[in-house]
């Protein structure tokens, strides 16, 4: 089958096609490295019992070579004839080994003992080694954004409407905050992936024929996994650490689609404060040559609804019939995509947000726009706060009055004598506010660096 | 990138490795057959311009002749170095083409001009060529087998609870008729996939420069692709016609999901009903020799679960902003899968279904379980028929002393004198039905035959 | 308990103490709606056996009377005594009629013969009286407003950035013919709610004690209730009739979504082409009284985000085991909180579109904003129209100058011998356009006048 | 409005007419409560003001004594005046504190800093005093049946066939080990539960204008309400905090729809090894009184499919433009009820479990229908362990001659002679096992203690 035979986009398009994306993956999500994962623990087993005494230590020797041997496509190959995919992953390695050596291959497991481990495994690997790896990388390019632009004026938006000033830098420290907060989620959810080694119902009915302690046993051999055991299972183990690991890859995609949105209005041709980076070979529109689209920014959005129903699936994975029914077999098969599009769009992200286009000019030209409008909440404070009875009703009619005549709000105060008593007690600061709101951005810049430095702490980044 | 560096199964385990399920699917799934069909679009535009003087027969002329030099990976090559996938289509048809000609390819077209129509096509001639035939095949299969059975004695289960009698017939019955229905709401959906041919914002601005009608210029190329304009567009046809299809095929795959469920219900041990037929080489279980594990309905129950949710993406796809936004775009990519997903469950349950193994000992068996319990029903509702005031209570009442004394509920009616002049009024019948219970099946096979009837004609079976 | 001890916001906020809404939707979703629609359907059996002599035509007389004795808050009662509804609710009728009608309340009915058809019934009910009007009053306001704001100038946007001119109408007209759409398919999923007769399993078992035909008898009582049986049925309905029917709401709830979305992007402080209608005493915010939020709009996208994954529990619903279990006895109870929802967010956006603030200064400045750039299209189609080789590309770099220069395009064209030769045999009309691109608007104001008036037909307004 | 005047279900059925359901949650979940929680933020803001000097000491005292004053209905009915909630709330107050205390009501806070503070403090007040205890009296009942029966020979199922033998304390301690695992998860999800007082953008803008560090000022006010501040927040607390409280829920749900699916499995009539209790007065079916429906695992499971799918809600609500869009006002307003639904699943279910008739007679008879096939897996394992070169296939095949012929598998071993050699070397415990596969449960009953133990410790029952 060629590469554009498939159905998968992730597979012909986004990962197939991406040199630095499939090296990176390759190794753990695909079909051909969930095998070698199992051969993986296929060994483990052997290695265990060779030590344990229940084999000689040359099966353990000759299982190593023998794996070594053994290819995706000769193991589905087998399947093919037994209809069963880990007898066939047994037969092949029994087929390069010695007729002494056979009995011990998958000795005493059952198909989930390799296969639940297998993927633990591979999810382990691949988060410690791409996803945390890459998230980072993300943080580290917002927390240089924010720093940089820590100072440099915003006007808040609460409903797409202007509100108070901010700073650029505040913004995206916001990310900073609450993408660091996903990496740490899914640092532990990783942790927590569990494998298990306790036979066909869980409750080691076949190793207990051979160890007094099978769960000494099963310890053993996940240690060689580095993995530690459920501390109850079935045929398969609890599925709970999976839907915490997949729950936190979705709650962290829910984060990059609000950093996408976010730019993406931003992005806005009457907004225009930031831009995607563009080529100069690029074409924005194949009718509309002008356009500078944020497709990438669109890009993640689109992965983000394509992949966070699957969680879904998960909850129903759950559920699984007495010591377990098959159905959430197939379904499982379809998790690494889950993490291959999620580290796909941490890295799309990551490439945009690093050359970033923040137009100040425009970022003044907005903050403008409104501005006379903005000194409304510090007035109205201030005035109650020194002792008028009714601020908020009082400045919610003369912004009104001020909406209408175009006279500046601070000017309306200052000429009426209802509110003089008031305006008298105001300190100079506080004046400088209402005379410039640009002034009103509380600790934005402040917070930003406080954030930005928990976070590299916190993250040792 | 070989079979196995893929990441989705789907690729490289249910469609890519099985000939038949690629041999149908390949030429409107892959991502080759989606290039392909958006080569058609462009020239059917050619076409058309041709026909009403807009450019010389020869532009078509030479533009069919290119568009067969033209390969996916060719497009991809140029996509990668224009970052714009149809503009990278529309170049590689140029290049094989007279400088004369160049101008009219994607004349006064959007890009969305041509994926739309490419999808909507794609889905349609796979719908027609695939889907529903396939459906008709499982159906024909269900039908022979409800026909077959439809005298089967089999009990009625509520709640997992013995109820009142059936047939096997009838119970295949309930699938044909909720599986005929399906079958007919996506011949609907698919017959109201649409195009569109209106341009960048949907106002035909671009074909309004050349045509006094451009409404009928739309109308004119869409006809070389046999399909119907929205109504309405704007760069995007309008997204619910994709998404009533995509219900159609979900709610269809529930009711294949609960076909599987049942039956492997019925295959429990304890209830043994049916099995799946069981190769000779198989393998049940990689530690249980003995197992005979109903896998392929759990696998029609497992890519439900992992399809189902994915109706999510299609309504959140629903939302565009303002004349579009490009969310919808990656994720719609996604959608070829859910109906590769789908065909393979049919096809899998087809198999499965005609050569079910229908065990009438067990059948019988269960039966005659609490074939004296089941009386219940029949006996109050004729005890009330003929005048008792209470009943339900009353039956309620003998059936908790039948449980317990194990006394046949027909006999401690006969021993029961206050019920006396109500049984005298029984007739013969009704009375047979008290004492074998195996009558009280209705009008099953009669429904059976009826409901298999209706379909056959409905869908020209 | 009272009103603010509810937990449920449609029940204590947004129904609850919405006076319209509740006198609307009371008598069709609340738990004393569907209590009095079951005992519509008990009376309905009586009423058919009374005709058919199975019983006296006084037992439908007395039932007549009885039922409308019978409060909700007794039924319950009841059921709290023997833990099952429906036979509390006939138990109920039992009490208010003489020994001799007793027999036959739910004569040879089982609970779901009540329930599924009180179902269909009411919903049937309240989408024709209520959600369709209600949709209807929605789609006229909106043809309204695409009528007389057809002529209105406004940017088309496409990743939210310029791209080439449209009317506001036209826009509104796109809303307008996809609901218009919705509204079909929600008229064809309400017309094939269908109800069941069929007894315990389905065989009509009791039923057929009685009746030579039960069919008929089953199509008799529901004649009596306007509604047609399943083809086939077990304990409960085909289920698809109600995934149809949610189908359709749900995806039209997205429609609903999607103005909402636009609407509230429209009316960003920067954008600022419509706005909500604001009350004189209505607070904006609790802090900046300045404020004007999309509130209402807001809510509508809120509200959708709610309702729109409850989908997913109704595809769960169609799968039950064999003759039905219970499990979704509980969740179809929340079915009647999706059409409220539905339907106080049709009534929220009627109301206010229909008042909707048209910002014709904003209109216009936004579409100044890039004017010079929206020539590129027609410029660069004609270019090639004309014979130009690379019309597309040189476009594009044309417009990267003028972006840099702030030379207008135009200008730059006529400034360049290079293409003098395709711009002499530009039309007058054509070189309009170029000079003013406001003319650009294709067919905006003919086609939305065309979408408004087939829906108009289509619809009966 | 009267109860049965409402729509949803929770409120008119399972929480409304539950006095036990009712008493638990009304004074968190209710909007009764929601409003008295936000008075108590208003009160913690103002004694905070009082204790930094901002306001005297008297304004705190009156304004203690008028929030008791203050009614939801009053509330409620000043918003229909200014149609603003928390303004109305904050009005509320005033009308029942002098003038010069007046200003300080409210002094500095958006909306949302009342909002998201009195949420976090009820969804946490509710955690630790109603869903944890209630999850841990679940866990009690789990963990006593689990011991009490944890030699109940049970036959172990996966595929839903007969695989090894467990016992019953075996499975219900795998309950026992996923709950205890959820209970952990929802409690560290309880305790991220955070709050916010930053102000309307997040930049303290306004408390910055009065206090030098505005964050400590935001501790003091949180400290008051046993909160803790988010590192970052906008005009709303950062999302993720409650959508890992819902994730935990709603994953804890998983395991009781699996104990529920499971349980009223073994209940189905051919199984038998469960039941429900039965009250005397109970119906089980309105027309077959002879049923005894698993009504309650069922009521469990239908709810599920109710809530699980509104994690989707909480994904996209955490999605919010800018500093902040509304459209999570009305969407978050539905998040009491997941609780509230989880409660009573969970009490629910522990009324049954608590019940739970556990009929050993078919266990063991269910054990002995494949007592013989048993065999099968610790006969290959041995076969191999002694030297068998292959023992699986050997076993495949012998256990389909005993299918065949009826001849115990053990028997026809012992009659192969080609087996002889390995059979020889088995100790006498292993031919034990092989004789009476009952004895082969592996740690089953240990392991029950074990986890049962753990969870005892870990959450100190």
């Amino acid at each position: 089958m060629e590469l554009f035979d498939n159905i998968n986009p992730i597979d012909f398009r986004y990962y197939g096609r991406n040199t630095s994306a499939f090296e990176k993956l390759n190794k753990y999500l695909s079909e051909k490295a969930f095998i070698s994962y199992q051969l993986k623990v296929e060994l483990a087993l052997v290695k265990v019992l060779s030590e344990k005494g229940i084999c000689d230590k040359s099966v353990y020797t000759e299982t190593k070579k023998a794996i070594d041997k053994v290819s995706a496509e000769e193991v589905y190959k087998e399947e093919d004839r037994i209809h069963h995919n880990i007898r066939a992953l047994v037969n092949c390695i029994r087929k390069n080994i010695s007729d002494k050596a056979k009995p011990f291959i998958h000795f005493t497991a059952t198909s989930y003992d390799i296969v639940e481990n297998a993927n633990s495994l591979r999810y382990k690997d691949v988060a410690e080694n791409v996803v945390i790896p890459d998230l980072l990388e993300l943080e580290k390019t917002l927390i240089e954004l924010a720093v940089r632009e820590k100072n440099t004026l915003q006007i808040g938006r609460t409903h797409g409407q202007h509100a108070e000033p901010i700073t650029f830098g505040f913004t995206i420290s916001g990310y900073v905050s609450r993408l660091g907060n996903r990496i740490k989620s899914i640092k532990a959810s990783t942790d927590n992936l569990r494998g298990k080694f306790s036979g066909a119902v869980g409750c080691y009915n076949a190793s207990g024929l051979f160890f007094k302690d099978p769960e000494e046993f099963e310890k053993a051999v996940l240690k060689e996994l580095d993995l530690k055991p459920c501390l109850q299972s079935s045929q398969i183990a609890e599925p709970e650490h999976i839907t915490d690991f997949i729950h936190s890859i979705i709650s962290g995609y829910s984060v990059l689609a609000n950093i996408a949105d976010d730019m993406r209005n931003l992005q806005r041709s009457e907004i225009n404060e930031v831009a995607e980076i563009f080529g100069k070979k690029q074409v924005g529109s194949s009718t509309m040559p002008h356009k500078r689209n944020p497709i990438n920014f669109e890009n993640v959005k689109s992965m983000y609804k394509e992949f966070m129903p699957r969680i879904i699936t998960r909850y129903l994975d759950q559920i699984s019939d007495h010591q377990r029914d098959l159905t959430n077999s197939a379904s499982s098969r379809f998790i690494p995509e889950i993490i291959a599009a999620f580290v796909l769009s941490v890295n799309r992200l990551n490439k945009i947000m690093s050359k970033l286009v923040v137009d100040k000019d425009s970022l003044n030209k907005n903050f403008e726009k409104n501005k006379n409008m903005i000194a409304a909440e510090p007035a109205y404070i201030l005035l109650a706060a020194h002792g008028h009875p009714d601020a908020h009703e009082y400045i919610r009619e003369k912004t009104l009055e001020s909406g209408k005549t175009g006279t500046k709000l601070n000017e309306l105060l200052s000429s009426d004598s209802s509110v003089k008593k008031y305006l008298e007690k105001f300190t100079k600061e506080q004046i400088k506010i209402l005379e410039n709101p640009g002034n009103y951005t509380g600790i934005a810049a402040k917070k930003t660096e406080k954030v930005c430095d928990y976070w590299k702490k916190e993250l040792n980044l």
